[in-house]
C-alpha cells in the first residue's frame, strides 16, 4: 500500500517545494506514495491551479483547512505553517505519524533562547534535519518528528563546522548571509515588493537579532567545548532563490590552504549534497538552483588571519524543501538521494 | 547493455540543460543510460568542473574536441553547436545512430528560406522535433536524426496553431516574444553583460529579420492553406530563463472566449506537456522555469476584433534541452516524459 | 515670493518621483519654488525618512493627511491619489491654483468609456498632459488643471501618433507594453512580491481588459478619422522602472523604411523630450531611466506588411512624475525642460 | 570663458556616468562648463548615438582617440582609463590641467603595496578624492592631480573611519561588500553576462586578493596608530548599480548604541553626501542609485561584542563619477554639491 503523504501549509512556498520534489520522487511516479491532503489556512477551499500553477498535475486538487482531522490517517506530514501552529498539530498527530516540521518551534533547544527570540513558550525539541551534522542522520533515522533548520542555519552551519570541529580556526564567527527573496515567505507585504527589492540590497535583523542566530551557535557547540561567537548579518539581494554565506573566523596558527581544504574533503566526504569546490572556484548560487546541493569553499587569508568559508544553497531546496524530502528518505529508509537533484538549474 | 548518449558541444547552455535532466533520467539513474563523450571547442581538455559547476556528478570529466572519431560508437547524439558545423557531423555518424540536433541547419525545408535568413547553402531538413505537431510524434518515432526547434517557434508555433487549423483566426500574426537572456548563449559580448541586461528591455532582430521567422511560417502552413503573415518581434528581458509570446490574430466572425477555450483544450487534451490554463489565468514563466511544460492561454478580444494567445516556456527545457530529450524519448520508446519536470522551479 | 508646490500622495512612487525632480529642479535650488504640504493617507503622521528614505533632503518632513485644508494656500498640488479621490480634491482647490492630477479621474473625455472601465460616475475631463501631442502644448500653458496621462498611453502615443496622422499605417494598431513592476504602485499585494516577480514575466489585463486602453484609442483619434482599432497587451517584467511599447500596424502601400523614419524625425524635430533613434538602433528601457526621455523607433515589416514602432520610456519619469514636472513647467512658464533629465541613469 | 572639459575613456561606465553628471551640471546649463574631448580606444571614430545612447544631448559627437594632443588644451581632463595608461597621460598633461584619475594607479602610497597588487611600477600618488576624510578635503581644493578612490573602498572607509577614530571599535576588521554588476565595466567576458549573473551571487578574489584591500587599509591608518587587519569579501550580486558594505569589528567597552551612532553623526554633520540614517533603519541601494549618497548606520551588537556598520553607494555616481565631478566642484571653488543628485532614483 502506498505511503500517505500530506503537507499543511502546502501553499506557501516551503510547501510548494516540497510538492515540486514529491512530484518528481521516484517512489511517487512508482505508485508507491500517494499525496494526500494539501491544507492551507486562507486558501482553504480554492483550486491548487489557483495557487500554485506551477504544479499542473495537481491542478485539480482542493486545498482543506488545516486540522487535525485534515491530516489524521497519513503516514506522512510535512508542516509548513507558521511558527507556533506547528507545536500545536505535532501534539495532536499520533506517535506513529512521520511529522517534519519546516518551522522553527522545534529547532532550539533552549527554552530561554526560544523565549528570548520567539518570545512565547518554549514547545521543545525534535530530531534536527541536518544529516551532515555528525550524528545527526543515524538520530533521523530512528526518529517519527523532525525540525527541519532554518535556512540561513542549513548554510552557515555546512560552511563553519568542519573547521570548528577540526579546530582550524576559532569559534568567533563573523557571518553574512545573502539572500534571495523567497525567504520572506509568501506574505503580502509593501518592504518585499519587486519594486523595493529589484536592483536593490539591504541587511536586515541585524547585529543579533535575526532568530536564526541562536541556531546557529547550537549547531557549532556540538562539536567544540569553547566559547562561541555568533555575529550574524543577514542581507536581502534581488534573486529568488538562493543563499550565499561568507563566514569569517581567526585563523589557527600554522594552518595552510591544502591543509583547511583537506579538512572540508574528509568531513563531506560521503556527503551527496556537499560539494566541496576544487581550489580557486567559489560558490555560486546559479549552480545550486532547484538542486538539494551545498557548495562549499574553504581559503586562508594569511595576511588577515582568517579563514574564510563561502557557502551556497538554495534556500527553498537544501533550506527547507528539499532537507524535508532527504529527512523523509533517511526516516523510510529510501535512498537518501531519492527524487533529490544534484545538479542545478543553471542559468 | 547500457544506451550510450554523447553530448556534443556540450559546455554551452543547450548542452548544459541536456545533461542536467539526462542526470535524472529514470534510464540514467537505473544504468541504462550511460553518459559518454562530451565534446567542447575552445573548451576541449577542461575539466567539466570549470565549466559547468552547476553538473557536481559530472566534475571529473573532461572536455574532448568535437570529432567524428570522439562521437563514433554512441548509439544517441545530442548536437549543441553553432549552425553550419551540425550539417558536417551529422552527414559524418553512422545512420543507426539518434542524432538528435539543437542548432538551426535542418529545421527549414525551404532553402530558399535558409539562405535568405542563413547567407549559407541549405543542407537539408530533417524530422521537425514538436512532437505537438498534428503527425509529427509518428515521424519522431521513425527517425534518426531530429532537428529540435528553435526556442522562439516552440512557444509560438503551439500558441497559434490550435486557433488557425480550427479556422477560429486569420493567420495574419502579429507575435511579440519576450525571452530571457539565456537565449544568446555562453558567448561573451557586451551587449549581453548583466550590466547591459538587468534593468532593460530592449527589441531586436526585428521586422522580420529574426531567423525564427520563416520557421514560424513554416509550422503554422502545415495546418492551413490560406496566405500566411508573421510579424515576430522577439524583446530581451531581463530573466535568465524563459519566454512569454503574445500573438495576436484576427477573429473569425462570432467566435467566443468558451469556443476559443474549447478549441485549444480539445487539441491539447493528450499532451503531457501543454497545460492550456483555466479562463482568467495568464502563463506566467517562472511557472514553466526548468519543466518541459508549455503553458497556454486564449482569449477574445471582441472590441479589437483579435484572437489573443499567450504561451510560456522555459526557452533552454522545452524550448532546447528538454524538447531534444522529449524527442529522444520518443525516438527510443521510452515513455515521452520520463526524466521531464512538469513542476516548474517556483518562485 | 517662491511657488509653493503640495504634493498629495506623496509617499506613493508618483510622489515620490515629483519630489526628486524637484529637489533637483534649478527654480527649487534657486529658492522660487518651495516645497509645502506632503500628504498621505494611512501614512500621515510619518516622517519622510522613515517611508521614502532616498530623499534625505526631506527626512525631518512629516507627512500629514491629504485635505483641502492642508492643501489650500498653495500654488502647485500635484495629486498622486488613487482615482476617484483626485475628483473631490480637484473640486474642492481654488481655480487659481495649478493642479496636476496623475490619477486617471480626468483623462477620458468620454463619460461612456470612463463608466465601462472605472465602474463609476465620470468627473469630466482636463487638458491632457502630453505636450508632444499637437495641440496640446498651447493648451497646457493655459491651464490650471492638467490630466497627466497614463504610463501606457504615453508610450504608445508617442510611438503610434505620428505614423497614424501621416497615414503611413492603418490605425488597426496591436500593441503590447511591456512594463516594470513599480506601474503597479506600492501597495501590498502577493502578485507582486519581489519572488512572484522577479525571473518572471505574465500578461495580465489583457483582451482590451486594461483601463488604459480607451486612453490610447482617444489620443489616436485626434489625428485621424479612420475607424480605430486598438489590441493592447500590457507584460509585467523583472525590472523596477521602464516600458518597452512595441505597436504593430498595417502598413500603407509604398512606404519605405527611409519615409517612415522622416515621418517620425520631422514629427518631433522640435522635442526635447523625444529622440527618434538612428537607423538600425532599438530603443532600450535603461536608456531612459531616471529621465523624462521617450526613445522611439520605427520600422517597415515588407515581408508581413506591417509598420513596427517601439518605444521606451520611465514610467515613473515620462511615463508619471517627470511628465507633471513638464507640465508644471509649461504651465508656469519655466523652461519646460528645467530640471528634467535627458541622461539616463545607464546602466 | 567656458571650462574646457575632456573625458578620456568616455565610453566605459565611469566615463559615462561623469558624461551624464556634467550634463545636468548648472555650470554646464550655464555654459561656464563646455564638453569637449570624448577619446576612447577601439571605439575611436564611432559616434556617442552608437555607444551611450542615453546620453542622446551628444549623440552627434565623435570619439576621438585618447592621445595627449586630443587632450592638450582642456582645463579639466577626466580619465576613465585602464589603470597603467593614466600613468602616462598623468604625465604629459600641463601641469595647470586638473586631472581627475577614475583609474588605480595614484592611488596608493606604498610602492611595496602597488607592485604587490598590480605586479607593475609604483607610479607614484595623487591627493585622494574622499572629501569626508579628514584633511582631504583642504588637500583636493590646492590640487590639479586628484585619484578618484575604488568604489569599494569609498563605501568601505566611509563605514569605518568614524568608529576607528573614534576608538569604539578595534581596526580588525571584516569587510564583506556586496556590488552590482557595472563594477566590473564595459568588457565583454562569459562570467559577466547577464545568464550567469541575474538569480545568482557570488564572492571573488576572496581571502585579500582583491586589490582594494590594501587601499582600504591605507584610509584606515590615517585615523589610527593602531596594527589594522582588513579582512575583504567583495561578492557579485544581480543588480546593475550599488554596494552595500558590511563591516565587523571588536567592541570597545562599554560602546552603547547611542554613542556608536553619535560618534557617526558627529563625524559627518556637515557633509553633504554622508547621510547617517536614523536609529532602526539600513541603507539600502535602491535609496541611493544615481545620487552621490553614501547612507550609513552603525549598530552595537553586545552579544558577539562586535560594531556592525553597514553603507550604501551607488558604485557609478560616489564610488566612481560622482566623486570625480565632487572633486572637481572642491577643486575649481564650485559649490561642492554642484550638479551631484541627492535624492536616488527609487524604486
Amino acid at each position: 500500500m502506498a505511503i500517505k503523504v500530506a503537507v499543511a501549509g502546502a501553499t506557501g512556498y516551503a510547501g510548494g517545494e516540497i510538492l515540486r520534489l514529491l512530484l518528481q520522487h521516484p517512489k511517487y511516479l512508482a505508485g508507491e506514495i500517494e499525496i494526500g491532503a494539501l491544507t492551507g489556512n486562507s486558501n482553504a477551499g480554492q483550486h491548487v491551479a489557483d495557487l500554485m500553477p506551477h504544479l499542473p498535475q495537481l491542478a485539480e486538487r482542493v486545498i482543506q483547512p488545516t486540522t487535525t482531522e485534515v491530516l489524521d490517517g497519513h503516514d506522512v506530514v510535512f508542516l509548513g505553517l507558521p511558527h507556533g501552529f506547528s507545536a500545536d498539530i505535532g501534539a495532536a498527530l499520533s506517535d506513529d505519524t512521520l511529522v517534519i516540521d519546516c518551522a522553527a518551534d522545534f529547532r532550539l533547544k533552549s527554552a530561554e533562547d526560544w523565549t528570548a527570540y520567539y518570545g512565547s513558550e518554549h514547545a521543545g525539541s525534535w530530531p534536527y534535519g541536518i544529516p551532515e551534522m555528525p550524528g545527526h542522520r543515524e538520530e533521523i533515522v530512528q526518529a517519527r518528528r523532525i525540525a527541519v533548520p532554518g535556512c540561513f542555519p542549513t548554510g552557515a552551519t555546512l560552511a563553519v563546522l568542519p573547521a570548528v570541529e577540526a579546530g582550524i580556526a576559532e569559534p568567533d564567527i563573523s557571518i553574512v548571509s545573502i539572500t534571495g527573496v523567497s525567504g520572506a515567505g509568501k506574505k503580502a507585504s509593501v518592504a518585499m515588493l519587486g519594486a523595493e527589492t529589484m536592483g536593490s540590497l539591504k541587511a536586515y535583523n541585524t547585529a543579533g537579532k535575526h532568530r536564526h542566530t541562536p541556531e546557529v551557535a547550537q549547531n557549532v557547540a556540538e562539536v567544540t567545548d569553547k566559547d562561541i561567537t555568533v555575529s550574524f548579518t543577514p542581507v536581502l539581494a534581488p534573486l529568488p532563490r538562493g543563499i550565499l554565506t561568507t563566514a569569517t573566523m581567526p585563523l589557527a596558527k600554522g594552518v595552510t590552504d591544502d591543509a583547511a581544504r583537506a579538512v572540508y574533503e574528509e568531513f563531506y566526504k560521503d556527503e551527496p549534497f556537499v560539494h566541496v569546490l576544487p581550489a580557486g572556484a567559489q560558490p555560486q548560487t546559479q549552480n545550486v538552483v532547484g538542486s538539494n546541493m551545498c557548495h562549499v569553499q574553504v581559503e586562508v587569508d594569511a595576511q588577515a588571519g582568517k579563514l574564510l568559508v563561502t557557502s551556497a544553497i538554495d534556500n527553498l531546496t537544501k533550506g527547507t524543501g528539499g532537507a524535508a524530502v532527504q529527512c523523509m528518505n533517511i526516516a523510510l529508509g529510501f535512498d537518501e538521494t531519492a527524487g533529490l537533484p544534484q545538479a542545478g538549474v543553471t542559468p
